[in-house]
């Protein structure tokens, strides 16, 4: 059956293209998505699922009922934009001033739509159910992964799975990690209270500078001698800002900064850490201080069983070199969530391509991706949802390619 | 004769009070005065004196020639105002929004008013000369007065003295220091220039938030190691700021600040060792910097004998008791830049008095003086004209008496 | 075959203990052991293996000649012991005083011993051959391990294996990992070069105290900011020892640190980073500094293959669930550099258990083991050659089942 | 009647050398001192005074009374010596390994018993009465100076001089000041207590280093900061000590230092917020610690209106130009134990000349003095002493001269 679906995927890959493009042009930011699941609900319905929007808020959950009795996999696809200028000089760039799909999610809605059509054309030798997850806001904290799970999008799941388009992997190739991929990505904010006062005077002053000065120094004892030096951790402070005059000594520091680890214990530990230092630093001073910590995503951590599945099945219905075992990535994502309900694995699809212009980082004003990698991902996912299916006797032979370079090189 | 300068003087009170209210109303910023030089100048000229207008830009001086050869004594006041909205309830409170006299500066000039007036008054008996400059823009570096100076303002002066409102002092008391008696007060700016990044990815970066903070916390050194210990000295960072979001590093941060000594060499080691500091702490983190050092006023340095003769004319027509020997004070002043022209020095006059609302610190938006302190003021700067002028005879007994409480209390 | 080795070594199993004991009662200081390697000549002599002593120094070789063509196998004991006092109250202590195998390096060698007697049972039916390495030196760099490899210990080996004792897992447990296992360990010196003078006059001198300090704040954002973060890395200063008088400002400062890492360009990013913080900091505060960074062994890396082996040929013989992925180990080990010249693994063999007072860490001065461990470790080397020498028929349902405990209980 | 003094010490100044040669050879430590209290007593008995010995411990009252009723004037001379190994080649080198008289108190002890030997030759004409205080152990805390008054030495006691010979001040010049002129110098000890560990295993441990580090470095700001900058001050760590291996975490720290301040407020203040540094970095970093702060002599602080009798009476007798008005020395002397009970001044006796080998600093192994600056104190303390006693009458014309150069130049 799988060389079935990848005929009707390389059918489909111009419709993937084009719908991407569309998604492009008009790109919706986090927790403002309007157009965009509509959109998703529209075509959902025309491939014959059973399409529920409004999930979690603006989610939209399309369910593709089997044949026959048979497990539930989920595939998820986040379709939020950037609040970032496009400055590509493309005839899909984004139409929306200021806003752009930086990031990929473009991309991952058209996987997903294509995933779908295609499955929906063996529907009837299909036993199971496959739940495509449209989701909302994954830039912006909180998210929608939680809303959606908590309304209901997980029920009857029995494993996950979900793809991020990468530019930073050349076309072609797949990024895997079993364990901690993601890191979770958390927020402080220390705000030091001195006391101002003329800058010819320190004495009469609580000098909020240099209490942040001894601060930030400080901190960095938390990840160099506090964490377990093989448990990757990061504080950053991002933003010092203090004092209004080169001659007044400020009375007020506020630091922003970022915290970020895979180990659930070594965040505990940051935050705990963090404010001792903050406290302590702040003590020795005489000033005084508020902090607040805010969690942001969980770490994402792949499960085992899943990860080997995606291995094996890519291994044999394309090509272990392709495969790529990635180190932990420092950023965060909030399909962290589902994987904390229920098994999957979430993998990098390499989209990079310098000739097609896709040599930008994401969150660059002229991201872009070879979009042959949706051809790839959708492939990838659909190899792994037969198989969870059906069984290892689905793979019958079919061989994953690409499609032909479509793309108009970008001046 | 100083009996009748003092009896002058008494008489002439009322009228210091409209004149310093007159400013006080209508006050002007740091080389935006017009209308106060011009008013001065009208009153001068009506005193009988000779007048130059616009000497080094803004500044007034008057000329009082005595009736016989002699030396000739400078007198000098300040007469421009702060960026200070005035907060004040009083009648004379300022008619300008955001501009007000929050540091005496009417009191000066009116104050020198005062002693033009009553010197003219006893012009036949006077030897020599006396000369009142009236000086523009003291808040501002590079101030009025090096201006005034290269304008010929001190062309023939033999000594100068002049004197500061202090609210820090209660109305009746004289400060005096002989030496250093404020700071040389200088600014500096330090921009690191790191590389940005994400704030995941502190190693793909240069954090110029890291290596600022370092930076303050080893510019402490500067003064706690490397200055001796019985020169003081002040390096104050007033403002640091760096990064514009929680989870991104900074590419820059800029730090300035004011750096306050007494000593020339001293003044010549904090500019330097700063900058060591600077270049050392950003080498180590692999940053780049710019550094820039501006020098405002010198340090202010009283003349050994002028002191004395104030200290030995007041204790004699006045109080010894009455006669404060201040510490050093950190702020900077650009008298300091006539006394490096020619002897004299500057003193303090207390106009603290809470009962009539004189209880703010300058600087402040409620700042304000006991009046009675011009009197104080006008009468100990012509008893020591005088002296210069015709010798210790010229000490007749008189003795230096305050004006009835006239001010009316603030509510 | 497994099945009649496993026997032999059940067998073995008291000349291990007596062997293990017999060494822990006779320990040898590093680069100083003479007797140890002269009793390991001589019972692999008397086992009938090929011997040769002095190889690289003090190590000693043993070969044992299959019957037939086939690949070689190596396997590693060390057999140094540590200068520390061995305080436990059993009658196999240690009687050098001061002397002790506080490490395991007795067990080592037994199991060792162990094996070549059992496999030189079963010689007729062996193909290939195998090489029994007994390493002088592994606690104190250089290590004899390099000086073995020249002396030719390596020539003609195909995979090599080794197992480290360890009492942080439980007796019955084995601990594998695939890839950087054990880090890179590596020392430094810095010396601060100041200039001394009296306590009260610090503007005379560069204090050593006060850049030294400010080199330590610093140092920690080597690991905190310039390291990728999911490169584990340590940078310790174990010790600071600078001046000699409360009230006499230091002249020099004297820093020994360790650096830790398993990628050899964050291994060579820290020695360059460390050196550019010393060189920073001192320059900021006129100091001069001497660095020498000292590199000891290299991160022993286990090969994937050979990973896998093991962790294959354990779930057979043995049990999966007894296999432990462990998280790679900040210490060192000189195996590190038979890994980089053949393929190979090494594993942890847990020995812990309070019951037989073998609950204190590595380096205590009442460090045990439950000596049933060495059974374990050497069934484990032994399916691991045979597997390796014979293939995957030499399986044949052998178990790996525990001794017997033995182990008096110390009080 | 000064005239005839200052013959009696021109003819006495022989005798001065030779005791204070007598003393350099035969030096002894503090609280160790039993020849030299000896040797003053019987020479002071010798003049005729009356002798107390013993008193306070260790030292000598002598007392000359006048011929008549009148003020009672003290001289204090201390007289312990120094743990240093004398260097210089002079025939009166010291006879004492490791024992020296390298600060001068040898020589303070010749002039004192010049200056009684000089007074009681005149004794019959003399006025009051004159109190010679031989101190013992000045150079190590709590001194003598507050036993002996404690024991009554300053009993019925008016006014007090002292002099320190300088070798910072070339001989001739005689070092005044009002007000402050030396240092409160106390000790502080602060000790880390972290928890040891494994160098590679930071996160298992509390590095007292780090911490220790993060404490100098804050500790800075306490005098750059939080001391009223025209406030001299001090804080200097001068030893830190931790670790005894390089790849071992430090479990504890050992910082000691010295305080220095002349205010008694911000003395109060070095030692509170010293603590509050210690506090709250310890805290940060979850170490806990010990601080003892211990009190040295207070400030010396000279009473105004005796040091301006100092002044003119050297400015009649001597010569204005060779007074040096001193800045503050941030080294301590119990001297101002007795101007805390009794008004007086301390000056210093220029002692400098390169000529006769008296070039090195105090404190080196080979300080020297120029003798003749024993001539100079003898005078100035026999003319202050008469001119408190006879008035301003006294002064009858005499001039203060040096002897001749008799010193042999040091090789």
């Amino acid at each position: 059956m799988l060389q079935t679906v990848f005929r009707h995927l390389d059918r489909l890959y111009p419709d993937m293209v084009a719908w991407r493009r569309h998604f492009h042009m008009h790109p919706e930011l986090s927790f403002q998505e309007v157009e965009t699941p509509k959109r998703i609900a529209e075509l959902q319905r025309s491939f014959g699922l059973a399409v529920r929007e409004g999930v979690g808020g603006r989610g939209v959950v399309a369910v593709l009922e089997g044949a026959a009795p048979g497990p539930t996999v989920a595939l998820r696809a986040d379709f939020d934009a950037l609040p970032i200028q496009d400055e590509k000089e493309v005839p899909y760039r984004s139409q929306v001033p200021g806003v752009m799909h930086a990031y990929g999610h473009d991309a991952h809605t058209a996987i997903l739509l294509g995933v779908a059509r295609a499955l929906s054309a063996v529907r009837n030798q299909l036993p199971g159910r496959v739940v495509f997850i449209h989701q909302f806001a994954e830039e912006v904290t909180p998210g929608g992964a939680k809303a959606m799970i908590e309304d209901g999008c997980l029920e009857g799941v029995d494993v996950i799975f979900g793809t991020h388009v990468w530019s930073g992997l050349p076309l072609g190739t797949i990024g895997y990690r079993e364990g901690p991929m993601m890191a979770a990505a958390d927020a402080f904010r220390i705000v030091v209270q001195g006391r101002g006062g003329h800058g010819a005077a320190p004495h009469e002053t609580v000098d909020a500078i240099a209490v942040g000065a001894q601060l930030v120094s400080m901190l960095q004892q938390v990840v160099a001698r506090r964490v377990d030096p093989v448990q990757p951790a990061v504080v950053t402070v991002g933003s010092f800002h203090a004092g209004s005059a080169f001659n007044v000594i400020a009375e007020q520091a506020v630091l922003e900064g970022t915290a970020r680890s895979f180990d659930e214990g070594v965040r505990n530990l940051l935050e705990r850490e963090i404010e001792r230092v903050v406290q302590g630093v702040c003590a020795a001073a005489s000033a005084r201080y508020s902090y607040t910590y805010t969690r942001g995503y969980p770490a994402l951590v792949n499960h085992e069983r899943e990860t080997r599945l995606l291995v094996d099945t890519l291994s044999q219905v394309y090509n272990a070199n392709r495969l790529v075992r990635m180190d932990p990535i420092m950023g965060g994502e909030d399909f962290a969530y589902y994987l904390q309900k229920v098994p999957g694995t979430f993998f990098f699809t390499g989209a990079g391509n310098p000739q097609v212009g896709a040599s930008y980082p994401h969150h660059h004003p002229r991201f872009d991706i070879d979009e042959r990698a949706m051809a790839v991902a959708a492939k990838a996912l659909a190899a792994l949802t037969l198989r969870t299916l059906c069984g290892d006797g689905v793979l019958d032979g079919a061989r994953l390619t690409l499609p032909e370079a479509s793309q108009p090189v970008i001046a």
